[in-house]
């Protein structure tokens, strides 16, 4: 028996671990760009990354550690990805961090994290400027949260205590940065997640392969992600407390939190739909259509129309190529079924009741196969001009 | 040897095919909504259709007939697509048909075919009254493409002459609907193409198939098709000339113009990019290469912008997942190189050459991957403010 509390604030509230974020003069309208998360003593450290064959220069840098390193120190920079730029960009890295140095406290296997545009060399004199005025005995995760924002309307935080059975506790808490539909516009999403839990590598690698594929793999369409994704754990252990199921149920919240906070923030979106796929032949044909759902152009866009056209998802989950049968599929908006089993039920009265569904903020979109009992939710948002703004404007 | 000559104005001009359209109520706004295509002598008729699981009543209706079947009539109406309406769908095709008499001309083997919103039942009484009206000696090619139309912003239509070496001549030509970025947004795509060549079922099928690869499924992802899509030729022998080779070439160009005027009307787009992948590790992998980038909404929306943002290119090749290596890879748009095996070839003079380039029309956007001979080139448009309008409001 464990209890999951939700808590408020950041994770510079948990015992050893240091953070804060400034303007290094990255970003032109003077937000912050650059931060750094400080842990008083080295961190397991278990990071999940991009399938992207792309993969940028800071997760290829990680990646020349050993597989159960240790590290105190991660930086952070946006506006620029550091991505396709090559040996030169790894270099670029391991120049940055050879001119850091704050007297006393040691970076040991420092990690670099970067988002932005992707082909531009990292301008590492403005880094290395910035990082000097770091203090890192600072503690705003709220700073931080902001360094870390592209195209983002808001920071995503969440933070959680764990009351063992036996009367010991750990925090775990996450920043991330990642708007809305991750998927197909590949805007990055990174994620880091600290804990004071005494969690073993293998434990949060296992825990953290899981839990994505109902978090972040459930607002993404497979392997269609960003050179630079990333979702990180840094555990100093600080609080000599763990239980790998409450460990790894605290982690699934953790990321589920953040991934429908990146679906909300759907560059421009108003709208969270939940597209459950139930009585699939499978589970895996439930996610191939659950995502498609979420993918579609045509279902976003009437969702920003607020129009209950089920056409459009009959049709989408028909494109996905699972079997399917129309004689046995019911679709319904939250509770408003507007097609069952081969009847059409949208009269002027259901599509009305469909209507106020789709005004709402948050809604579910259920779609049973009737084939077999396999089932998936993936989670997207609606499209509206805004997205077209931010993504024809997006670079410099 | 034999030669095609483009030729202005519609396949009415072909001996012994009849065509015209009408309003018959579907459309609020009083445009055509119900054309035909009528034949004085029962043609050969092939047809490809949508990989969509949930195929439409009409195309179930028309794949009830046998094989080698022969038809002098086709009925279109768009505004309503006859989808997800089950068996009295199909029942509605027959009804509907059973009350049209035009008199001595007998219709044999009757096709429908539909476009429009899925999910209503067919209005019968407005298209038998509608059907009534029609002259089957009329010769409007240009009605019967306005009949056709839904979001298209243009009707799209092309003829050509063959020229064989013994003297005799065939034509081909086809009107044809669908509004630019096919996939994703499923929108139906239909293409009537009508002769005099004396080709048999079997060369006609073997060219579309062939065909389809490099045409209409090279601005289309994979099988992600709407529930009605439908390219179906008609030949009525009345030219007694034919040749195999000259009739799949000229098919193929007939097919290739029709997807062309598709991919400019991208229903708000502007812009027509060719996609050219080449020296890939396998034609597959360009192939999804290629599709992957026409396809993807942050290359769209950077299009719009005029922005020449490689990284978005290189980025969503690599999220593809075919083999490549940023040491190898070549980005190019049009003759600018803008990415050349790992270094960034993009100071301010190669930045405005590429947003030059990305001010036309028309331009090249060329990926060398660097590993193989395998090639594709794939159609895409641009995405703006246009599309979501149209696709937010659309239905009703």
């Amino acid at each position: 028996m464990f209890t999951i509390l939700p808590i408020k604030g950041y994770f510079d509230q948990i015992d050893g671990f240091y953070c804060d974020g400034i303007h290094a003069g990255l970003k032109p309208n003077g937000n912050n760009d650059l931060g750094f998360i400080y842990s008083d003593k080295p961190c397991t450290v278990a990071a999940i990354f991009t399938e992207n064959k792309f993969q940028a220069a800071p997760l290829k840098h990680f990646l020349q550690y050993d597989e159960d390193f240790k590290t105190n120190f991660v930086l952070i920079n946006s506006k620029n990805a550091n991505a396709l730029t090559g040996r030169k960009g790894i270099a670029d890295i391991d120049t940055l961090f050879s001119q850091l140095d704050f007297g006393s406290l040691k970076l040991v296997n420092p990690i670099m994290s970067s988002t932005g545009v992707i082909g531009n060399r990292l301008p590492i004199e403005k880094l290395v400027a910035g990082a000097k005025r770091f203090n890192l005995s600072a503690k705003s995760g709220e700073n931080l949260s902001k360094a870390i924002m592209t195209t983002d309307a808001y920071a995503k935080s969440c933070m959680y205590e764990v009351k063992l059975e036996n009367g010991s506790s750990f925090k775990i808490g996450a920043v991330a940065k990642g708007a809305g539909m991750i998927n197909p516009n590949l805007a990055t999403m990174l994620c880091f997640i600290c804990t004071d839990a005494a969690a073993p590598y293998s434990d949060i690698m296992e825990a953290l392969k899981i839990n994505s594929e109902t978090t972040f793999n459930a607002i993404s369409v497979d392997g269609d992600t960003s050179t630079n994704d990333t979702v990180m754990v840094l555990a100093n252990g600080n609080s000599n407390a763990y239980d790998k199921e409450a460990f790894a149920e605290v982690l699934r919240l953790v990321m589920f939190d953040m991934a429908m906070l990146m679906v909300a923030d759907g560059e421009g979106a108003n709208k969270v739909a939940a597209f459950e796929v139930i009585n699939a032949a499978t589970n895996e044909q439930a996610m191939i259509a659950a995502k498609a759902l979420s993918n579609s152009l045509l279902v976003k866009t009437a969702l920003f129309g607020e129009d209950p056209n089920f056409g459009r998802i009959a049709s989408t989950i028909g494109a996905s190529r699972i079997d399917c049968d129309d004689e046995k599929l019911v679709i319904s908006y939250n509770d408003v079924v507007v097609f069952n089993k081969g009847e059409i039920c949208f009269d002027a009265n259901t599509e009305a009741q469909a209507g106020e569904v789709l005004k709402k903020d948050k809604y579910k979109i259920i779609c049973d196969i009737g084939l077999g009992d396999g089932k998936f939710t993936a989670y997207g948002c609606d499209l509206g001009y805004e997205y077209v703004k931010i993504n024809a404007d997006y670079r410099s």
